[in-house]
């Protein structure tokens, strides 16, 4: 990196350079312990305090006037929840299974790019946790740990999220190595096939760090921050690009980022085990409806056929029961997770979700369902 | 109290001794004298400067984001008086009976638990103003002074709340006790099978004094605080409960803590006499429905078989009276009374009501209601 | 008014006696000049400066938690200009005939009782400006210049709000001066048998000054302030009175203070001329519907009977228009005009007026509507 | 301008003089340079600060409370965006054509008057910078340059938009001067025959320069600011003024200022060739519908026939993406492109455009729609 920036090294300005070089490699917290919540709303503010502005800015932020950012949590202000009682029952069952994987909780972390952004021990942490907690943890691309480290690091059920590359040979090797990793499906993320517009990031100037590799690729791109995306990832994403990942692999695919019926009906027909109701966590096209607001249509869709997850403004045991009251199967988190992982590491990705789940136990225990079948559609309004 | 903390009590430190005991006894304010209020929802400001942080935080707060806690008041502003004219009356009668209970208004004191943390007087004292207004005291499981000596203290009508207990024979031997003791109707709490999620008093480290003691209760119960509540009460109540109650018991029984009509309907099947739509005043399951968009679902269910009690947000003469227009026999007002009780005992609390009765009666008289029956849902939009 | 104060005194105790009186004899402002206003809000704030607190608070309050008082205003937004083009005239004809009364603009000033409040002129103030302007004065009963001045004041149609009183005989009386003094028509108000919870009121300590009495009274009510009134005044008003005014008198009968289709039948059924959709400028029972809101279904029940007149919350050209366009056949205002006297006398009025009109003729011209017969429902939204 | 105003010039004098006439003579904002915006909401702010406050009190204010100009921009909250994914094509194309005119992106700089008040270089610079970014350009009758040197000045399509004037022979005169530069059509605007209620400029005291002449005109309204207007332009403006239009010219014409689908029909069964749906950026009639929410109904009406142009509050890629999926066929922004005239010249001009192309090419690549043609209802809800 000293070399890449043309510096003449020399002794006499050594120390110099070792000053700027410091500097320039980013240093991510590395704090591992238990937090003490009183709810995953207080988070935010408490990863702004032990981030950079900017990435704390790239992770909090959303696109363009940030609209859908905060109707992804408004929106649920929509969904009461209607309580049924004298249920007979003592403590509500949280287990459930989606594609095979048993989880604790109907919660899994949402695949995102370079968490070695927020902790030094990156995706390595943010799985573990998951994994102690019961949730499933999706693993990304582009991670700053390899998707090999990724899957030794978690006990529980891991998916991995797919950037469809250009090149069908970098594809099938991917798939291999996936499948020879043990993840148990691969996520195809179809909303980003161009980047959002992020206006924090500009503000703030922020660019991925160059010192933080990302560890699946090779060649420029797993160094050269997200700008080496462009060269791997395939822009022009079609339906035949679904049909290749179903062809190559016998894995489930959850197809994520859908938000209309029709689309849901496409992915089911091109053989998707699943849809994910996603706007991305309203970072990347702003006006998008609400996730919450656009399940239910897709459940009735297809949410006979194959599960339906739902992310975007879970914060709240009562949101992951709206959602699901709604339909959906499980639901997935994304900032939460890198705030714990921020502040504690993976014994904080752990805190934050045992935090959700007795939270979401509370509701369920409230609202009279004993398990995660139980709640219905019935329990909402 | 002393030697639980352990102090070796000598002559020379008794003093400091004293002081230290009375630092950790809990003192309750203690002012008897009527209020001079302009309405009901100034009184919260007023209480929080005479209670504690914890206790005032322990009353006034409610579950999780406290949306259903501010929703409940909202959500009056979605229906409209519609007042007629001309009606020829004078000045309109607002007593009326439910369950047999005459009451001089409509309005219902909510079973609330340890109400010493109020006041010296505890439920004596609310139980003493509610009778000089003639409103139906409801004496909660939990109160500081013994169900009889509540029923002593009131000349007006009185119902007993029971948590439910783990053991038949309790239950047997509290029925004996409520029946013994003159209280016209039990209540059963549907809806405290678990504590809910109230923030506040996680943020104000918050315990119920051990110093005051609940006097229903014998053994280790009585004097530990909420805690105690665990090993008595029973936490996976049933329907064969309330067919448990109803067979016990010859009196007329309120199903209190109801938000789905059809939890309304089984209510009835089992022998119910009333059913009392409520969320606890929002401290329970946040999110779930303000009572009063959930009340005129259920008087289409059940409302033409049995009274509907309602509470959830009341502070006005008007909340009284849209609920009455949307079907319910009778309003249940928890926190203000309590305000009332803290500011000024027994004569605080018939302040309280007091007020709340000359707001019902000009929104009668302003919109050509006569009398309690002739509040109709005609009167609202 | 020095003479009026009685301040020729003996030097010993003079002092004293100055300060004590003058304390008591209350002072209006008596500016007497037009206004240069940018729009009538503005109004309300400038006159709080020329008022004293208790005297403002009575005028600009409402009753309860002015939820009405407010939502007077905020309901004008849900209904919206659809404006036609291209209609081929110049300048749109504001005037228009209501019972016979030719107006300049379809505008009344509503009957408001004791605006000796507000400026040395008095009622007879007020009625001069709208004659000036073009528009209706409602002389109210509770006036501080006799009904004869008033009446003498203005050369405009001018109509007057009778106080039904306990004693038909003194009906009698009021009609027969009424009719003498050339009032056009007869205004019932039927929504003030009982005086509204204003809170202000009770905060500021407000009692109508005593050194202002109401010049249409005889006896202790004269000059007793509002509290006099009750002593006169029928509370208990009945259908059967609208029919005792029908019969003893050949003026047009307005019924003001109606907000539901079922009376405003019963009005036309007991010979009521017109109906005025009003809550009293959300001075009576906080929580009924906006005026604007009700307006449309009374409309609907009676509008091709009689005419409709609708108040509450006008202070915009707009506001009229949409009031207009959902059936009324003119509004009333108030607070704003007396404003206007408060600021400037019968000039101010004149001003607030003129500014309405003006704002109207804008609204006309900039929608296509040429009269006032020409605003329709198709114009709004 | 100095013998208006009176000096008697001499040699000695002649520098205070100097300095008056330059004091006196507006000065504009002269900037030439390209703007690095994150948005187009950021001008508004930017371009207070280079401005006076008359001027840009002028410019931002809209008419009565803003409600209109506000609701402009709410109301796109009220439509949201359904992406379609794996649409499988690249970038998309936003080029279109309309009347004839082809446009790199749908978007139409507004016509608006008095250019020069923003900046030295005027209505041409401005047509500058919209023929750089391949936007059409519309000329208003009343420039600081005259149309035949604004059309020299851009390379791109433009439109004129027509002042129709009382006088027939001034009509046909203008016609054929529009013809002969070369413009592709005709904006009829019909919301304008009498200034709007603007306070901003009430209180800023504001008055057009009269040292910016209007160059299009002669005499007197040339130099007299916009009081000049009303001598020359048509007051009572008919349908029959419409069918001169288009019996005089053979140019498209569109008629701006349509609201209604009543008139909407009209204007097409006069000869219409486009319908622009605005309510003049809520500067003329505060209360009319938001222009997005009155689209769909006019484009139900003769959305089939003729195209439809949309303008009022387009801030954003968003709100052309949601306008466009409403059926408009382009949209015209009107402040946003003044801001960018006052910060930059013809440069920041096409910086404006040039953003606001981006993000609706942004809004179309993450939503599925590789064409301008590609964009439907089927996209909002």
């Amino acid at each position: 990196m000293i070399a890449r920036r043309g510096l003449i090294v020399g002794a006499s300005v050594l120390p110099f350079v070792r000053s700027a070089f410091a500097q320039d490699a980013y240093k991510a917290p590395a704090s591992e312990h238990a937090l003490n919540l009183v709810n995953l709303l207080e988070l935010e503010q408490q990863a702004s305090s032990v981030l950079t502005p900017g990435a704390f800015g790239y992770i909090a932020g959303g696109a363009g006037d940030e609209w859908t950012l905060h109707e992804n949590r408004r929106a649920f202000d929509d969904t009461q929840i209607i309580p049924r009682r004298l249920a007979g029952f003592g403590l509500p069952d949280l287990s459930t299974t989606v594609l095979g994987a048993k989880m604790a909780l109907p919660v899994i972390i949402s695949p995102m790019a370079g968490q070695g952004l927020v902790h030094v021990s990156a995706e390595a942490g943010t799985a573990k946790g998951a994994g102690l907690a019961g949730a499933v943890f999706s693993a990304p691309t582009m991670s700053n740990v390899t998707l090999e480290d990724i899957a030794r690091a978690t006990q529980g059920p891991k998916w991995f999220q797919l950037y469809y590359a250009k090149d069908p040979g970098l594809n099938r090797a991917w798939i291999k190595r996936i499948e020879a990793a043990g993840y148990g499906a691969i996520i195809f993320t179809v909303d980003l096939e161009f980047p959002g517009n992020r206006e924090a990031d500009r503000r703030n100037n922020f660019s991925f760090p160059t010192s933080l590799p990302f560890a699946n690729l090779d060649g420029p791109a797993r160094d050269g921050g997200f700008g080496g995306l462009r060269d791997v990832v395939k822009g022009n994403l079609s339906w035949d690009d679904l049909s290749f990942l179903r062809k190559e692999s016998k894995l489930p695919i959850i197809v994520k980022g859908i938000l209309s019926p029709a689309d849901a009906k496409l992915c089911v027909e091109r053989g998707a085990s699943a849809v994910q109701v996603s706007n991305h966590g309203g970072r990347q096209l702003d006006g998008v409806q609400a996730a919450i607001r656009a399940l239910p249509a897709i459940v009735d869709a297809v949410g006979s056929q194959v599960p339906i997850i739902m992310d975007g403004g879970i914060r709240r045991g009562i949101d992951v029961f709206k959602a699901l009251a709604l339909g959906a199967s499980a639901v997935a988190i994304g900032r939460p997770a890198l705030y714990g992982l921020a502040l504690g590491g993976a014994a904080g990705v752990k805190s934050v979700l045992d935090k959700l789940k007795a939270e979401l136990m509370l509701a369920m225990k409230l609202s009279g369902c004993a398990s995660i079948a139980g709640i219905t559609r019935a329990h909402v309004t």
